[in-house]
């Protein structure tokens, strides 16, 4: 079965240019779109978007980006943002492979990973948002001392990620197998798959990885 | 109700001077005691043996140290040591707190921790073998690029001591968090509480740890 497009969704996402950035048009570096020299911390794969605009919310000081694929799922975000009249988020609608053209724009604090698709099959390994030569991306873009946070319901890439990034000059720290019982869950913003994950019972495992300088 | 000790297994203990050493008593460098040059790897807390006995016959190029507190417990090691006629294992009968004492006598490449008590009240943290009081001494007696090698069962045991590792000078690799199902599985021993655990069903956590240098 064919997924059915909903109609003229890509249309009506390049139409929201306060929101959303055509990676290709992006001729400003980062505090010249946000029109401030606030950290930028950025979400690989946003899904609906509960967690970037909530943290968006929360915090008015930190410039947030959230980078997606899927143009009816970025859309989701999107509408959220307009919806709460964000004005310290903005979409990036490409594929994270693609982020090292952007390295010029100005780096990141922060890069959040949160339950990105854990492609369990051992020939699929190169398509985790963790495998090394996505993690050399992160390292083009973040500044010394940047940040991967990490949460994931999956067993097999949580152990996976941890390995790749005890394996590169990173700080791990706050590592938890149930972050839900964790003395990390009282700042914690449930994601949309987070809540469906969890009410089934299944543990949320959680790391943050710094740079070391 | 009162455990009663099996009488005599202090003297018997101390009677084999080839394997148990008095801390106290120990005048030689471990190359003197072991007339060799070999590396020394160490397992805190042995339980009743099976682990080092076993690695001792595996690894004859390597020379092993057990400590365990407990005489009947120990007693246990040195029955399979004594039956194994093992040339290249000797046990401390004393508390791993105590181990100071003994730093110049000569450093250790290895430590294992198997299964180690999980003091799982937070009120107990300081007796983890992985508080940060212990893992101080264990790098008063590691060479540079020493290693620490742990398994357990408990999950909180697990997540406190990878933080606790990861806060220090370490690099962290061969994380698992389901041993017997990984990659790591083929040169494992089950020590005597793996066996008892894992045939309930419990995931095995294993990490190795190396001390920066
Ligand atoms: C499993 S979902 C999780 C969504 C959200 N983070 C959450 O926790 O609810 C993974 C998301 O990442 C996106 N994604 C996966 N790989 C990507 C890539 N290489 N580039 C951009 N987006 C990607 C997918 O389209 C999907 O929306
Ligand atoms: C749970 S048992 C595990 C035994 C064995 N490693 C195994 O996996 O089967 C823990 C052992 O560590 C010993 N132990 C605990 N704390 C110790 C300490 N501070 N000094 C010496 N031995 C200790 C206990 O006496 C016990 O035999």
């Amino acid at each position: 079965m064919r997924i059915r497009r909903k109609p003229g969704v890509e249309e009506k996402l390049l139409a929201q240019t306060q929101y959303v950035i055509d990676p290709n048009r992006l001729q400003q570096t980062w505090s010249h779109f946000f029109t401030n020299d606030h950290p930028v911390h950025a979400e690989l794969g946003t899904g609906k978007g509960r967690f970037i605009t909530t943290l968006a919310q929360r915090n008015p000081d930190v410039n947030y980006v959230g980078v997606e694929r899927v143009p009816e799922v970025l859309w989701q975000c999107v509408k959220k943002a307009v919806d709460l009249n964000l004005r310290n988020v903005a979409f990036l609608w490409m594929d994270v492979q693609d982020l090292p053209s952007l390295a010029h724009k100005g780096k990141w604090e922060r890069i959040y990973l949160n339950f990105s698709d854990p492609w369990p099959k051992r020939r699929h390994a190169k398509r985790r948002l963790t495998h090394p030569s996505f993690l050399s991306i992160y390292e083009q873009l973040l500044v010394p001392g940047g940040e991967i946070f990490l949460k994931t319901d999956n067993a097999g890439f949580f152990e996976y990620s941890l390995n790749q990034v005890a394996d590169r000059d990173y700080r791990l720290r706050a590592i938890t197998l149930n972050l839900h019982e964790s003395e990390w869950r009282e700042d914690n913003i449930m994601t949309e798959y987070e809540e469906k994950f969890s009410k089934k019972g299944q543990p949320i495992y959680r790391f943050e990885a710094r740079l070391r300088t």
